[in-house]
């Protein structure tokens, strides 16, 4: 049996055709076509596995569905609210119209794309043969996902596993790009290490730092923290805490077997999980105390996993 | 067809016989003799049901099975932790052990007390109908469930939903129960508003309050908060940032339909919901903005329902 898995961004749709094993036999990607509020993007992702499936020639009946991860809130009836990635604007069951698209030929499946993301790591990636597995995705925003004896914890309108838009700071005065203040992707995101350091350059400025030129990304920070910058330092203790807390508070609720850390700021390997797993382990509830901690092992392909186990589970 | 619904706690042990609809046809009690380690409890259960059941001439074959509320972690296979309040150190299957001195004749299924309970109120309580909910429970601490699609997050050491022990507070000097500090518990339970009540009497020494007098308890201050007692509102007041800004978080991750505020505090009635109602709209992630609130129905009968939904489901 065949499945598809399909992760829709805001300027590439990636497309992967699976076994249902698990194996990936071939990935490839098309434009996202926004203009027009995105109404070609539906039937170019149609058109493009409708001439993959004709090209190999697949037999219907050997394809189990298609799967399909989307920038936006998906509930667990596939009905998708607001795309802003996509330019959207309205609600509606995108499960439907996708299979419409394709002829009705076979199962569709969608869900967000954080979530989607966690189900393959669940499914094939660091978090295989877990039953219950949260993902953080530490990109320019925060992304997360939680799986539940192996399927998505969705939630009501489709916004399950939004840690990033946690509560963890009184008194912030910037403004999240959520429209609140203090959110926990204001601080521990790619972004928000950022915003870290430029304070602590601001509050220690005779204090020694590689960090004091140029426009220092995230990366340049981790770098900095493995070379033994004193300032990158105190960054990492702040974002430690700040997504240690928050990943205690997560797993005193939802009392994962394990935590994966993911998106481009996990790139930075090792170093990062102590920082996190101290914090952590400070504040949360004795019960969870033993959570393990893994970086997220599928990298940009994750998405095209999970988006296919939607199907096969 | 017919259910046993057992709520086991410190003091007693509350047994209800439901048929499969949800009406409860006959509820009863035993003490729980937590002498020797507890080592009557489960045989003293099984006695009682199997009495009832041969009084009551119910065919072996018209019992769907025996579920069972316990205070103490559960996990999915009903491997119970330590349950302290039971005076039981071992960790132990308690399905299969409870079934042992049923002889084997029906089903037993075993979950965590407070999961249970919200189990209960989501079946046939204030959250029938709704497929995911959340509910909290405020007594001498703050216990939790959440259930999904109708089934229990268990977690995987059987400690999901302990929102009561997720870190809220920074410098807190007083260790909660659990042992750590900053816990949710120690400000928005019934003997957390009385901590809060102290410190407001402490800071405001000039401010008049009928709660000077005597030892007020959590019933005597919310009952000043009704009589409009400055000081019991500012009281009120950070109850209700605590528990909003921590539901907020709550419902960011979970998003579920509906939240139940229950337990003994919860008796204060419609007082208490404002107060949480208007910190969560200011801290929760928008998607979640409209999750609906509601007070628990089923009081102290909740465990004994959601006990029988766990092999009726």
């Amino acid at each position: 049996m065949y499945a598809i898995g399909i992760d829709v961004g805001g300027t590439s749709v990636k497309i992967g055709l699976f076994t249902d094993d698990g194996n990936m036999a071939e990935k490839w990607s098309i434009p996202t076509r926004v203009e027009n509020n995105g109404k070609d993007i539906l039937p170019d992702i149609a058109l493009s596995v409708l001439q993959k499936i004709k090209d190999r020639q697949i037999p219907i009946k050997e394809l189990k569905g298609v799967g399909v991860g989307l920038p936006g809130p998906v509930d667990s009836h596939g009905v998708i609210r607001k795309a802003v990635n996509l330019h959207w604007p309205d609600t509606f069951n995108v499960e439907e119209k996708l299979s419409h698209y394709l002829g009705g030929i076979t199962e569709v499946k969608a869900a967000n794309d954080a979530n989607v993301a966690a189900l393959g790591e669940a499914w094939v990636g660091s978090g295989k043969g877990c039953g219950s597995v949260v993902m953080v995705t530490l990109g320019t925003g925060i992304g997360g996902g939680i799986i539940i004896n192996g399927h998505i914890l969705a939630g009501f309108t489709g916004s399950g596993g939004e840690i990033g838009h946690t509560f963890v700071q009184e008194g912030e005065t910037e403004i999240c790009n959520c429209g609140k203040t203090g959110c926990l992707e204001q601080y521990a995101s790619a972004t928000g290490v950022v915003r870290l350091l430029r304070r602590e350059l601001e509050a220690y400025p005779d204090t020694q730092s590689s960090l004091r030129y140029g426009e220092p990304d995230a990366k340049a920070i981790w770098d900095a923290v493995k070379a033994g910058d004193s300032l990158a330092i105190k960054v990492a203790e702040k974002f430690g805490y700040y997504l240690g807390s928050s990943l205690a508070n997560l797993a005193s609720i939802v009392n994962p077997e394990l935590i994966i850390i993911g998106g481009g700021m996990s790139l930075a390997g090792d170093v990062l999980i102590p920082y996190v797993r101290k914090n952590f382990e400070k504040y949360v509830f004795h019960a969870s105390m033993d959570t393990r901690f893994a970086l997220a092992t599928l990298g940009n392909d994750g998405g095209m996993y999970g988006a296919a186990r939607l199907v096969l589970a």
